[in-house]
């Protein structure tokens, strides 16, 4: 297809288009003549999942850039769980290491996760949510800790479950975007919820 | 107590609570001569909440000023449930309002879920986060947004009836660390049950 069809099917301006050409973002098309060029159906792919990490996904070019690079590595060996493993380590950028991992490691090892990651980013993600509830003197124990480790758990096996089977673009569309854009629903939802609950709870006490 | 007992007690330092003073976000002690003034348990309790909100939750000291004056508000005819509402929107600003909240009030109404609320915010959140998700054209039908529904209304109802039943300050903070703290908690969890997951779909296919 032409660029103005890619750009029409996609939904991002021309000029975006071009833009993104010029960054590398995009790979180039194939030439037909000095000013024009086709587009496959994988550039209207890889369009539209920059729109969506960039748009719905709230990302900022530098970061969407890196996760495509991820991406990318992929002709190189790079299980699918290693993928989601850089994905996961590109998306949230910790910032001080938490001093104490023991918490998070004995949350770990009670939920029976064999993570096999070489990264210490997710465990330090824990470990500093962890810290947090504790300076903040928030009455949480190990075990209330395990009860939403265990709720998170059955809905990622269900989440993993329902990956498709065949592997490349479709999964990695899948992992990526479910891991970004499931993340602002959970907290809307829970948001909804708890103000539904505290309206069963507290609404008449004014 | 003296300013610096409280300033030990509560883990920040001198020249922090004197800041506090100044900005008016901590109450002024009962003076006992020209250069010494006594505190309260309050006092202390006021500053942990502080050293939390700014610390660990990450807030802007504007936004913990703007929570710390819904709290002040109490005085005022507030229900509990109101003051969860007036915290949930200074937690998360929206930006543009979505253009279609259809979907999330069939959302809301197929939960049976029964708000009581006056503001949009709350619905304006699911709505976004469900637009992105379209706009990425990642598959998540009807059921499956009430799917995560329903684990977000278990835990939430936990949480609810875990709030203990004497109002005010300890229910205040159990409230709005509640629902600073234990986000960051779930989305930690969660990207460790979804590495832990494809750990064991995916860690053979190298």
């Amino acid at each position: 297809m032409r660029i103005s069809e890619l750009s029409k099917s996609a939904g991002v301006p021309v000029d975006t288009v071009k833009y993104y050409l010029r960054m590398r973002l995009l790979p180039e098309g194939r030439r037909t003549s000095a000013t024009q060029a086709q587009y496959e159906q994988s550039h209207l792919d890889r369009l539209r999942l920059i729109r969506a990490l960039t748009g719905a996904g709230g990302l900022s070019l530098a970061t969407t850039r890196s996760i495509l690079e991820v991406l990318d590595r992929r002709d190189r060996p790079t299980s699918t769980h290693q993928l989601l493993e850089q994905v996961d380590q590109l998306l949230a950028p910790l910032g001080e290491e938490p001093e104490d991992t023991t918490r998070a490691e004995a949350v770990i090892a009670d939920m029976g996760w064999d993570l096999k990651i070489t990264e210490p980013g997710p465990t330090s993600r824990l470990a500093q949510a962890l810290a947090a509830i504790d300076a903040a003197d928030f009455p949480l124990d190990h075990q209330a800790v395990l009860d939403y480790a265990h709720v998170m758990q059955a809905l990622a096996d269900e989440e993993v479950a329902s990956v498709p089977d065949d592997a490349d673009a479709a999964l990695v569309r899948y992992i990526v975007l479910g891991t970004i854009l499931i993340e602002p629903l959970l907290l809307a939802l829970r948001r909804l919820a708890l103000i539904n609950a505290s309206a069963r709870r507290y609404s008449a006490d004014t």
